[in-house]
């Protein structure tokens, strides 16, 4: 069996070198674009900040070492331009040259491209880079040093956008990020991004929301906005996404869907005989939304080509679909997130909830215990899970879990009860993960309701007074412009003081003590739902709609 | 409705406060025998050590407090001496004299107290000592300073144990450490431990392993061990486990079973009316073994306290069991572990195989990579996970993810699937928890099949030929005694060297390098298994069995 595999980065290599594995006689050919195999993707930003000292750190594997251990003849700098599968063949370019290659069975992992939007001036720009691969990286600082560029502006503002912001801070530069949506890293929910955008501001990046980039002038020298802001730039940085590297196969026949990602069955098997897909460059089936998907995250890819192989032998390992688990260091924080946001929930028409977890990563009496904010989207029907955001530190911890529950299907049930590791440098005796579920079980059981930040004025629209149940010490740091107050620990005393015919939604600061003044008023009649995630919350998303004197 | 509630920590005032959340009219009082609820129980340890800078962090909530938020009547200094179901009423010492106290419900919440072994001298030496609770905290800590002792002697090498040994080893004090097993932490199997002994014996601590304490001796300054050692000691510590603290049930005519532990349905109901328990005291069963257990941490014990108040007011919220989860912080290393061990796996004669993997906690790539040790245990016919273990940096979010997994009836064929949060920071494409899955996985698909360490002189006393495929650099540094010398890239070239008659058993630094050489030889039609964990964790455990010239 002849086996030539297209790319050889996560999902092709990890093909190739399990199909070795399981057949020690297949002849293995993977042929590679760049320079590079096995390169380490994922690590480019943070040797362009310097955090990763050693270039050869980045190169995970070479094709003489493949070669030896695997016994895999790889070729790099061999771009393929055309299949055919009727023919089992390929065209390749391999130093100017088309040569052709057959095949019995043809793994096609050729990754995802930067996308390039099309605006004027950007073609002939010469300051214009992206960041995909190490020849990327090398042409990138070259530029950086022999040009003395002091100002970057990166046009996107996804994870990898403010891991270069982050990157070309660290070495010195001023650093804007421009991104169209509403705010940073847009697979977040808005008021979850919030901080990350707080945190890029305090450590002098300049960020722009809300504002696409409409033309490139002065030889890329300028950035003019949607609404003709003007943004001075020495270089340009193109991070707005990626999509599926598919264009040599527009001739083959081979189905193509999704922003030209390769259709594949649970085998990975295309529309052609004998040829399969794994990687960035395949659509995959959302878990949760059971919809078409392009997820361009390393561990699926690896998954992918790990099962490709599997099948080609006849070990039937199927794609069950990506849930899409990702995380970004963002300074001193971090960002992370799994399955579907409240974004995508409005769009699909999904019933849904949410709640918030406002708290510390570790017990707080323990020393060191930093901020954690965790947010749980769930059917308030049914218990299924949706997804899960989270900002601050520990994230990672919580997100993996959640992702677990949400792979495993577990529902809004099963999360009070895991049993998550503690002892006080390490957690709480109930983990951030467990009190999202209660808090979810409560919505479930009847005990709470909750509005979101962005219902509150809807909710005060329609009538129901703001009731802020902080001290009188915590409001003068900030407090909502409508709301009547009594503390929590007044309120049984001072019930009298408020209607029973008007409807109420209660707030403190992070959503946990108004929850307990939601649940003396039900139980005295009233009408009362809680402002999810608190006043801290929604002065996070919104400060210039609340009071600070 | 008049709810007693017997002990006011972890379980007892979790039902408290959540009652009252869920029932305004209910008249709550909560009887605490100590002079302090709701304490930092899991924080004591680091008090002691210094970490913990401020005793009041130590005591979460008040009396006053709980009165004026959720209108609980707490009353410390309170012990129950008796209960009469019959009759509905307590027996309650308070400041000397004995007071009847009735209820409606009641809920048992005493907890456990240490275990004080039966030992000769034991009960006369005054310099014994326990830490449970904020008066053994301040006993111990006065003894410590006024005495001016300089050697303190742990009976016992659990969890509770190693965190003292830590802080007792921070303050200055010369460490000793008794326990009876084979190993300290005796909830980890014994490799997994290894390690940790090694950390405390660089730190400073002595441990002594698999000797029980037989006596005590000239006023408590000497202990006398099963094999007639003596240790000399200022400070004698007792961490020998803890048992339910019931003695005051015996006349109540409540059921107790597992060493007088109290038993109770999935409704937390005693065996009698109106009578419900929760928390350490109470007999669970053992999710993943389905038997009795007894499960002495804060996670279960909150849980528990919250659902038995929700099934006083009718929510169905019932016990599913426990799978223990635990964790421990040792000096710069921590161990984890949730679900079964090997050794209670053998003792119920259930098939299981283990799988270990060692590497690092996040990308290796990126600067600050430290060592985990990561060991799955799962029934190699269903996929069923029975518990895992961790060693190292990291550890604590692996074992929530597999605990999450085990809660959640996932299988080995679940692992590889997750979905885990990576950049370079954070994790790797492949998380350890996703390859224990893949080794697992090739386990169960008949691609490869193991042999863990305490069988490899079995495997060669039945004929097996070890094969180490390491290179003679690393040879150099520590070898097998009896093993044969074929670096795995010369494998396939030198097969000739190899007898096709010979069994054998192949091994490298930790088993990844062995299992692709396991591959290929069994391709050739050899009849070959993988040293689990290779050499490193051979010599971790049995380092005198090794040659490291």
């Amino acid at each position: 069996m002849k086996v030539v595999i297209v790319g050889g980065v996560a999902g092709g290599m990890s093909a190739a070198t399990r199909l070795r594995r399981l057949d020690e006689t297949a002849e293995i050919i993977v042929l590679e674009q760049g320079p590079y195999v096995s390169f380490a993707n994922c690590g480019l930003p943070y040797y362009l900040s310097g955090e990763i000292q050693d270039r050869a750190d980045l190169i995970v594997q070479t094709p003489a070492k493949l070669k030896q251990r695997f016994n895999i003849d790889v070729r790099v700098n061999q771009r393929v331009t055309a299949v055919v599968p009727d023919q089992h063949q390929l065209s390749v370019q391999v130093a100017g040259q088309t040569v052709t290659e057959s095949y019995d069975k043809l793994i096609l992992a050729p990754g995802a491209v930067p996308v390039v939007p099309d605006l004027p001036g950007l073609a002939t720009a010469p300051n214009v880079s992206v960041l995909r691969n190490i020849p990327d990286l090398d042409r990138l600082m070259a530029k950086l040093s022999t040009t003395g560029a002091r100002t970057v502006t990166l046009v996107g503002g996804g994870f990898i956008s403010l891991e270069m912001a982050e990157a070309l801070r660290r070495r010195g530069l001023a650093v804007t990020v421009v991104e169209q949506a509403t705010h940073v890293l847009p697979p977040l929910d808005e008021e979850m991004a919030a901080d990350i955008q707080h945190t890029l501001t305090q450590q002098g990046v300049r960020v722009i929301t809300g504002q696409a980039v409409a033309s490139v002038r002065d030889n890329g020298r300028t950035l003019v906005l949607a609404d003709e802001t003007q943004v001075q730039t020495d270089q340009i940085v193109l991070a707005v996404g990626v999509r599926p590297a598919t264009d040599f196969l527009a001739t083959s026949g081979i189905h193509l869907g999704l922003r030209g990602g390769i259709e594949v069955d649970e085998t990975y098997q295309t529309s052609a005989p004998d040829v399969y897909a794994v990687g960035d460059a395949i659509v995959v089936r959302n878990q949760v939304s059971g919809h078409p998907a392009l997820i361009s995250l390393a561990s699926p890819a690896n998954r992918q080509g790990r099962q490709v192989a599997d099948n080609l032998i006849g070990l039937p390992h199927h794609n069950r679909g990506s849930v899409g688990t990702a995380i970004v260091r963002v300074f001193d924080t971090a960002a992370a997130m799994t399955g579907l946001n409240e974004a995508a929930l409005q769009a699909q028409q999904l019933p849904y909830k949410a709640v918030h977890y406002r708290g510390s990563d570790h017990a707080d009496y323990f020393p060191g215990a930093q901020s954690l904010l965790l947010k749980l989207l769930f059917n308030p029907q049914s218990g299924e899970l949706y997804g899960a955001q989270a900002v601050g530190h520990g994230v990672d911890k919580r997100i993996d879990v959640l992702a677990t529950a949400i792979k495993g299907h577990l529902t809004v049930a099963d999360l009070p009860e895991l049993e998550l590791s503690y002892a006080p440098p390490f957690g709480s005796a109930k983990d951030p993960v467990n009190l999202v579920g209660e808090m979810a079980q409560n919505i479930m059981d009847g005990l709470s309701d909750n509005r979101q930040w962005h219902e509150l004025k809807a909710a005060e629209v329609a009538g129901r007074q703001l009731l802020d149940v902080r001290n009188p010490t915590e409001l003068a740091a900030g407090r909502f412009p409508m709301a009547i107050n009594i503390p929590l620990d007044q309120l049984r005393d001072r019930l009298s003081e408020l209607d029973p015919q008007q409807p109420y939604i209660v707030s403190c600061q992070s959503g946990h003590r108004s929850y307990v003044a939601e649940r003396i008023l039900k139980q005295h009649g009233f009408d009362v739902v809680n402002l999810d995630g608190g006043f801290a919350l929604y002065q996070t998303v919104r400060p210039d709609e609340v009071l600070d004197d």
